[in-house]
């Protein structure tokens, strides 16, 4: 795939603000990234969006009927609309006419879609959601891991999602040797629940790791780990916790800065510099969730995820995309697997 | 003890900044605030403290040998030296000579040592760690329990955090009809692992509480609850983190405001402004962790407390007992323990 252009099919129907936005992110999309985008959903709705953005950009529209609904149970939803745009979509990546999917639309669908239709990776109990989170330090970022996809996990689920996440970091985001954390409540190895205590061990004897030990709430964004394992249930609250505190701490900014003469011309005169605060602070610029162990490559964006965000997932993919990321997670995967199914 | 002065024994050998800080924030507060404070600790090292102050205080110092060190097992630790400054200080709210004990030393040593001398409130599993964070209502605080006292739960041990929260929410922190909430991956009550499934449940049945559902992490802040449970094992990681947050905003701040002419000239004018940002971001500001659930009144504040924080310790020390928080506890649970215990 590495030389001809990655094809993304790009759920046009899934999210608070489709097919709007999620049409307008895929058209810049295909017109700077160098990317084929696939648009699937509901062809008129599409033609509509389409026609007020007066492009000449010709993206292909593959038909499919609905939407699982937020409300609706992911499984079912799946099962019961085999013609919903996440799965028709899904199903392009199965059929070899698309490399990755993209979507903003329920996430458990995706998830239940992904793994009925293309199913996991040979080795892998359980897919996880990895996401990239800025760090204090400007050049270096963090992939967290599980964000959501597993709430109860066993620690060959972690250590899995360690060895994806090894990987990912890797060959996409490009660290050498990637410093690999376990998250948790102390910094030594005897402290944690029953989950952390036994997971530490597995990394600890994971020879294909590069594991350097326990990482701290404090340490998630200290740029100290490229990456840091937890179940998706914390990895979940702490990830929600973390997108909202970048806006609040902007609303703060918001109401404190200009107050007074000298504020409001203090505020004035940085406008430049909070914008560069704004960017590096705001979840919106950096992208949505890899889906990491099955067989495809998924990014599942936000709900709320409006042009910018669907641009940036298109990114993601197409990054994933190139640098082979399946193929690496399957071999070294193989590799590693003898010693890590001895473990538990 | 209503109306005579709080009397709280302040462990002056714990922490990072001990006893030099313990000791300036324990007599600024028995300056301001009212209280009586006990320094238990080596006297030679608290005296030669005092000297610096140059003060007229005269605060009572009860001898003590030693500390339990931050490596040290907690239990062992309080067993294998009972003379050691934590000890001592439970000792005497034991013996009704304080009524609250205020550490910043090593936090298992504190907890098993409140457990052991002071033993549980009738009716209560397992003390939890409650803390109060700011929200983005300036008005409102969220209190979060547990933070770290338990890291594998049960949903009955939940549920008894969620009404110690309750009283001490109603009648410390003054909230009329306080909101409970229960950390969870998502609002419909179908969402969650295990313990948050079936904790939702007791919750829902327990009339003695104003249970509004489940806070997502991005909710945590938002001023919608008033208390907040969780499992100690994501509550510490999410208090650790909501801490480096702050910390992470202000260096960001410090970074890219002074940049170029404008910056500097604008972030000099915003100077008064940025302090007020400062005071409602930084943690050192807000106090400490309250042990609920055990025989007494225990105020655990960080290892890094210096002054300010060992002051506003000491307040919610005094706080906690000018609104006899623990008559509440035990009566309020009396009543309802009959339906608690009912539950599981």
């Amino acid at each position: 795939m590495g030389s001809t252009q990655a094809r993304i099919a790009v759920d046009a129907m899934g999210g608070d603000f489709a097919p709007g936005e999620i049409v307008a992110g895929a058209l810049r999309a295909q017109a700077e990234l160098g990317v084929e985008v696939l648009l699937v959903g509901d062809p008129e709705q599409i033609k509509a969006v389409m026609k007020q953005h007066n492009t000449s950009l010709q993206l292909e529209i593959v038909p499919a009927e609905g939407i699982i609904e937020m409300h609706e149970e992911p499984l079912s939803g799946i099962r019961r609309k085999p013609k919903a745009s996440i799965n028709v979509a899904m199903d392009l990546v199965k059929q070899g006419r698309a490399d990755a999917v993209v979507s903003a639309g329920h996430s458990g669908a995706a998830m239940a879609s992904a793994l009925l239709r293309l199913g996991r990776i040979k080795g892998i109990d359980r897919p996880a959601i990895g996401t990239v989170l800025p760090t204090m330090d400007a050049n270096k970022s963090v992939l967290i891991l599980d964000v959501g996809a597993n709430v109860d996990c066993r620690p060959k689920f972690l250590e899995q999602f360690a060895v994806m996440g090894n990987v990912y970091s890797q060959y996409v985001l490009g660290v050498d040797q990637p410093k690999v954390g376990l998250l948790n409540i102390g910094e030594e190895s005897s402290k944690g629940n029953d989950l952390a205590l036994r997971t530490y061990e597995l990394l600890e004897q994971n020879s294909s790791l590069t594991f350097i030990g326990n990482a701290e709430g404090r340490d998630v964004l200290s740029g100290r780990f490229d990456v840091i394992v937890c179940d998706g249930f914390v990895g979940n609250v702490l990830l929600k916790f973390a997108e909202a505190v970048g806006e609040i701490l902007l609303q703060i900014l918001r109401e404190e800065l200009p107050r007074g003469w000298r504020g409001r011309l203090g505020a004035m005169l940085l406008k430049p510099n909070l914008r560069r605060i704004k960017q590096r602070v705001d979840h919106a610029e950096h992208g949505g969730g890899l889906l990491l162990g099955v067989d495809g490559i998924c990014i599942i964006s936000h709900g709320s995820s409006q042009a910018p965000s669907v641009f940036n997932a298109i990114r993601l993919a197409k990054e994933a995309v190139d640098h082979d990321v399946l193929d690496r997670i399957r071999s070294q995967y193989q590799k590693i697997q003898a010693a890590a199914t001895n473990e538990e």
